[in-house]
């Protein structure tokens, strides 16, 4: 049923967390749950563990397939498995759903203990900082004291980042892939499209949708539409659909005339269907909010040179949101501090969204970094 | 009151045309108004007139001031006027508001005569090619058999170049500026999102929001925010808004954080309180459509080759809605038909808006191109 190098049927566990959680905005968790799951074996000298920090819409499920859900296949399953570049014959591998999130996580859709009602609105936005603190909780509750490397494209690269920081004796190898030290003007303003969306959709009832009956689909599928033009690259869009039409005409009506119309419908319905607007409008404020270097006036080598990992950076040659030359100023920084960095620049068509693929070349680079780690 | 170098006080007039006009969608409107205005003098032999066409938001207010409302300056005035680059001195010119549009000519705010309401949805769908032979018949009735030059930025250069197919004889200068041969896939995906916007909004009502006393004002100022993304380009968003917060510190809420939230949100809002939404969504669909190549199996020489016009064409550094790799198309294919072309790239930071800035560059040689013009 699955091939020799899947994970296969795999299942996901909850860790109940009662020490409570300050988070950065000075807001106070008493207690939370995570979802996540595990593939390989930790060894005896729990030296093997890589922690995956799923980005915007990733979750806990990163590998392998349900039992009952059979078509539902991890999101770097491309990744990882027995064999492959993060290879779960050596490693153990921990995929987790972060707080706030809406996949089993403590998070707007949860019970507020404090109400009775589901949290909302009244959920606390959490950070990236955050996000890396519960992981913590989760890493001690595992046993691992020091993951052989954090590993994340996106925002979940940031995470990979933020633990290299906030616990540089806990992680040996900070892996961050398609990512940026903090986000640019437009970075920002293409989430705050997508915030103004959801917040301005009726069905959002300031956030109390839940108590309400209702979802903002429209405004989660314009936010997921604008998010999807900014994860493709122009090139890629103009290959995959240029100007098709999908009727062979043009129908003088706003009705779908081009086949990219169609496909970002499908993307924001798809989405619409299944994410909390609450999760998404907090997540882009954690991404807005990620700046290691605010504390250090902008100064982004000050801000790592408290790191001590060594660091895998990699970028994509298409990849216009955070582009190659993000990455690079992570590199500099952390070659000013005389870290021990690779950086890869892949060239791939298929902008942000690459960091997904299995690109050859990216999963070379990748294959031969890990292989090089020690466990 | 006015520089020397202004055109001063201005005021629009109407032209009314009764006889029908054949839509490339095949419908039919009866009859229609535009309205205009005209600055300089038509001189004798009527060989000095420039056609101004304006883009997704202008208006036939391109230079000058009303009487009556002081602050309303055109919004092509650092170009028009005594002495400026377009010299109202040698140049009689004429901006008119196209059809479809909501600033007075006839469009989804008029009266339907044939239902006695107003059209709202109603309105047929308006192209590049209806607006051109609109504007025709506007040159007829002004008594100008040639213009001396048709010019136009991004949407209004797409109208340039479609004046020197639809009528070669009748345009001496096609002045293409910041535009394209036709819109990308990318192009089309952020028209589809700011449509989906407006359509999606409750208040839109199918476009009969008139009928109903309401504006789809929300639609409208997330179609503006994520439009004026793509106007600006990234290195300008950086240098004037950065990440720099509004009130000193995170806020951690979906209020403003960061500056460009304030100037996004300040241009949607500004934006939604006077543009019609059944005028925005139909101008976008006039910027998809619009593709002079598709009845020549995507050749754009071929199609090109009825044009007899000379062509200044310029494009700008930083533009990534219309990058210089879209005017370089054009000008290839003008080249391939041995058509003669100036071509200007201009290195300024202003992304697509530039077009419509005053850049001492950018200027000079359109001031250069417009003296050479014979009259």
């Amino acid at each position: 049923m699955f091939p020799e190098n899947s994970v296969g049927v795999v299942v996901p566990r909850k860790m109940h967390c009662n020490e409570p959680l300050v988070l950065r905005s000075g807001a106070v968790l008493p207690g939370f749950e995570l979802v996540f799951e595990t593939y390989g074996t930790l060894n005896a000298a729990r030296s093997n563990a890589v922690l995956v920090c799923h980005a915007l819409s990733g979750s806990h499920h990163v590998a392998g397939r349900y039992a009952d859900d059979p078509d539902n296949l991890g999101w770097w399953d491309n990744l990882v498995g027995p064999g492959k570049p993060l290879d779960t014959g050596k490693f153990f591998v921990v995929g987790v759903n972060n707080l706030g999130g809406c996949y089993g996580s403590t998070g707007p859709l949860s019970m507020n203990p404090e109400t009775g009602r589901v949290y909302g609105a009244d959920f606390p936005l959490v950070t990236v900082e955050d996000w890396v603190a519960a992981q913590a909780r989760l890493a001690d509750r595992l046993g691992i004291e020091t993951w052989a490397a954090v590993i994340g494209g996106s925002l979940g690269g940031m995470q990979a980042l933020e633990w290299s920081l906030q616990f540089p004796e806990r992680i040996r190898h900070a892996m961050v892939i398609a990512s940026a030290p903090k986000l640019s003007a437009q970075n920002i303003a293409f989430n705050e499209v997508a915030r103004q969306a959801i917040l301005s959709d009726p069905d959002f009832h300031d956030g109390y949708y839940a108590d309400h009956g209702v979802v903002p689909v429209n405004g989660l599928r314009l936010a997921r539409m604008v998010g999807h033009i900014t994860y493709l690259s122009d090139s890629q869009m103009a290959e995959k659909f240029g100007r098709q039409l999908r009727h062979g005409e043009h129908k003088f009506s706003y009705d779908v005339d081009f086949e990219i119309e169609s496909y970002l419908r499908y993307q924001g319905n798809k989405f619409a269907g299944f994410f909390d607007a609450n999760t998404y409008l907090m997540t882009t404020k954690a991404l807005d909010y990620f700046d290691p270097a605010y504390d250090y006036d902008g100064n982004l080598a000050a801000a790592l040179a408290r790191a001590k990992a060594r660091f895998f950076v990699a970028s994509f040659s298409t990849d216009w949101r955070f582009a190659p030359s993000r990455s690079r100023e992570i590199v500099f920084a952390l070659l000013d501090n005389r870290l021990r960095v690779v950086y890869a620049e892949i060239d791939c068509d298929a902008g942000h969204d690459s960091f997904l693929l299995d690109d050859r070349h990216y999963h070379a680079v990748l294959r031969a970094y890990l292989e090089n780690i020690a466990v």
